[in-house]
């Protein structure tokens, strides 16, 4: 190691990302508060055709990109200014490599020119990447100050895979110390915030992801999901994520908090402004067959017959769904109970049926997961923050104990045990929900978080999320609609049933809120992703998305 | 607990068992010696229908139980006799229940002369089931003492899918104490033997299975394999046996050592007389879609695609397949090396291509699982031994120490980690094949163990099974031959590479080992079962099975 202070290692570090922003990207006021959405339009930085670019959804430029209306270096050069102009607004990059993009674009667009065809189904297209996935020539921290400095000499399999399909890199993007935050914080950007509202947050781990990509600083955006990783950052931005079901898509050669932790997998997925985009995603990688590459993925190609029977269902109108706005732990502020009823009844207005869900042991799954998240005391993250001396970010003091005791194995493997029987009377009750109604049941329909888009440093309670890592169900997160001052009012006799509760529902205030991005999600069955993904979609196009 | 002996306890588990055997179904004189494989037929206890039942295959009595040329009282009469037979020859069971099994079998003839068809696809079939599977009203003792005397309240998954189908149960059958050893023998019943040479093992951990359907005394057996436990088993006894990927059959609701540890997962499969009883086994499990039961299930129905593109290969004589008959570490005996020989010439001369594959690292694995399977110290076996006061069975002594140091949980996360990472280096090796020879590499053939069915208390090295558990392929024992003194001779020079080769190599007598079973296993990538399984099949048949 380095005998620099970890602040001088932090400010170098910020200093070689400033360095890296070419001077004609740059903006000169920053604003401190307010939205700063509409703001890389305004900026003069980018041409109308690059806005035009920037705004268009991943579909449609792949579309461009493989027809040769569009050059990838054009598309590419759009992206990197706009995702310059994303990390000077909200501050969401980690590692951000323009000249790299450019050259990659380039290689593309020559062999465009000589085969006449895309390499791959994501030709052209520039994403961009959580600070957990490796790309070679560029650096991996993680938010650890003790890991600056190293540049990687190889790719993640996943970024292997996507560079195949024609995709671009261009942007490693922010997540908070240890990771096991729902919000965006560390030592060396400091916070991301939430680009509509910069005294909200972006959510997190995955909080640069949905910064960017909110601020369509890449096409699609990669994150990952432990706890609510991928849907929590979606869902404050007003976008789609999906948690995908372990096994889905390839995590090989990714860094990660507590590696070798598999009771509950991290997985990874994509954020994008579309269901579409989501399911270009899923294709483009499946289509690589990634189960050659990484063994913890399943040899489960894109299954067309999974999503036409979700679609013949969607025609006839017979969707049958579930849903719940309260797990019995913590009570939704008043914009997110509206959200899940909006869905509700626009899915019953177009005839399908809705019928309330019980959320079964879901305070006992969180529970768990807390505990499983806790169980070596927390040994791998102090080990990685201390290596440089930083302090622990304010928001991991109550999930990151360095006094915590470290489970005894027998401990680890008991939770192991919980947990596959806690999935299992999962199934039971979707099995009898089945077997009472006489039909399949094809989603149910919740919360992603108590909240909309947070407040900073109010992020409490993450079991919407979390229990769907715990079942490891397959779960989507869609934007629905924002929180209204107007009619988002508190129930003023609310009796909180726990302490949590109290706290969470006492942070509400209608002024503060106004406006802040509202979102549910549309969880199936393990490795549902087709269907899932298909009722998504649909569910979005009801709400006019 | 009781406050008899562990003597007193085993003593009366074993009269209840000599208790449940009708006594005309008695035999006289046991031999101790030699082979009593043609014993049943010969010993009067079955007429001739009810010997030509027993030896037809499990395809065979399906089709005529669903057909109605058979009833399933008459079946389970049959199989009951002979799995009785099959007991008092080489003490093969731990719990036998002929009247649950008749009654089972009543109600399903009653269904069949109601509606003129089967319940399912193995209406009326007798199925044996190693001592982990749960039967309600029958007792699960899983070789421990101080679990006698309960009766099952509820059946597993597996138990229950079976049922819908139309299984009928008739006997729980002999496992080593703890499951962790390749050979047969507990403090209950003693040891259970070869049927083909009493001197000889029938293999372990599945190994009362394995002795049980080659005495056929089931229509097909189910095991379970963590580290060799149905392959070696299927191989010792002349028997298909499959070791699917984990994910694929339902393992809920059993009973396990070391419950919750998931680093190398046990799974449950069938053994059986033929590939294709294995795959009805398989295609009627997969019919009842335990995924909506068993969380760990993956939902993979059967894919006749992938059936058919193995078939399609085998048709056009172009399967690419590697082998190897040394993994490094310890080298198998003559009889074994033959066996690989016979199927690669074979293969060979029907127009297949099978090249040399280099193991990759096999002594890593070995050693990798090794520490896994003795992670918590062995806390978790010797509570259950120890709960009764019985003693450790000898051949636990190297595998089983109490005096082992426990993991510390970063240690097993770390071993998690580096599983994943050799499945991953192993996989490259795969592909790596593939692109060096522009063909997909169809599977693997190689030994299941260094010897041939083991003289009892001579099993030393599980290597050449459990790399594939360390690895989560799917693997089918398939039998090939019998050792045979005039041509395994064994190297006069042959340095051995290790102490446990030398001690393995030293092992092996011609004499000693005249007729035992020779087998080796077929290979796939991980969730492979269609192909492998048809690969398997396609190879018995060239051999002449």
């Amino acid at each position: 190691m380095s005998s620099a202070s970890w602040e001088d290692l932090a400010a170098d570090k910020r200093a070689r990302l400033e360095k890296s922003i070419p001077d004609e990207w740059k903006i000169k006021a920053v604003p401190t508060e307010g939205s700063v959405i509409d703001l890389p339009e305004k900026s003069g930085v980018l041409s109308p055709s690059e806005i035009k670019i920037t705004n268009s959804s991943a579909t449609e430029l792949v579309a461009q990109l493989a027809n040769g209306t569009l050059k990838s270096v054009d598309v590419t050069l759009a992206f990197c200014k706009r995702a310059a102009l994303a990390h000077q607004l909200v501050k969401c990059a980690h590692d951000f490599f323009p000249e790299l993009a450019l050259a990659q674009a380039k290689e593309l667009d020559t062999y465009f020119e000589t085969h006449k065809k895309p390499v791959g189904p994501l030709h052209g297209l520039p994403i961009s990447l959580k600070d957990q996935l490796r790309v070679k020539g560029t650096e991996t921290c993680m938010a650890y100050i003790s890991w600056l400095g190293k540049r990687d000499t190889s790719d993640s399999i996943l970024t292997a895979l996507l560079r195949k399909a024609g995709a671009v890199f261009l942007v490693k993007t922010s997540v908070p110390q240890t990771l096991m935050v729902c919000e965006t914080v560390n030592n060396i950007i400091g916070r991301t915030s939430n680009p509509r509202n910069l005294s909200l947050s972006c959510g997190g781990s995955s909080g640069g992801e949905g910064a960017m990509i909110a601020m369509r600083g890449g096409a699609i955006g990669i994150g990952t999901d432990i706890g609510g990783s991928i849907r929590v950052p979606a869902a404050f931005n007003s976008l789609y994520g999906i948690r995908p079901s372990h096994g889905r898509l390839p995590y090989g050669g990714m860094t990660n908090s507590m590696e070798g932790q598999e009771t509950i997998h991290s997985v990874v997925g994509p954020i994008a402004h579309s269901a579409q985009d989501v399911k270009l995603f899923l294709q483009s990688v499946l289509m690589e067959e990634p189960w050659k590459y990484d063994s913890k993925v399943i040899p489960l190609p894109w299954r067309e017959a999974e999503e036409n029977a979700a679609q013949a269902k969607i025609a006839e109108k017979g969707l049958n769904l579930a849903f719940y706005d309260f797990d019995g732990v913590v009570r939704p502020h008043p914009p997110i109970t509206r959200g899940v009823e909006i869905v509700r009844s626009t899915l019953e207005k177009n005839g399908h049926t809705v019928a309330p869900w019980t959320p079964y042991k879901h305070a006992f799954a969180v529970d768990l997961a807390n505990k499983i998240y806790a169980a070596d005391g927390s040994t791998d993250v102090y080990k990685h923050i201390n290596a440089s001396g930083e302090p622990a970010i304010p928001n991991i003091k109550d999930l990151m104990n360095p006094n915590l005791p470290k489970a005894d194995l027998n401990e680890a493997w008991d939770a192991q045990l919980q947990k596959w029987n806690y999935q299992c009377e999962y199934l039971d009750k979707w099995r009898e929900w089945e077997e009472r109604t006489g039909k399949e049941l094809d989603a149910i329909i919740a919360p992603v978080a108590a909240t909309a888009a947070v407040r900073h440093n109010q992020f409490r309670y993450y079991g919407y999320a979390t229990v769907f890592n715990v079942l490891d169900y397959t779960s989507v997160a869609i934007p629905v609609t924002y929180a209204d001052k107007a009619v988002d009012r508190k129930l003023a006799d609310y009796q909180p049933v726990s302490d949590m509760d109290k706290a969470v529902y006492a942070e509400y205030d209608p002024e503060v809120y106004h406006g802040a991005p509202v979102a549910v999600q549309i969880i199936g069955r393990r490795l549902s992703e087709e269907r899932t993904l298909a009722i998504a979609e649909y569910i979005g196009k009801l709400l006019g998305h």
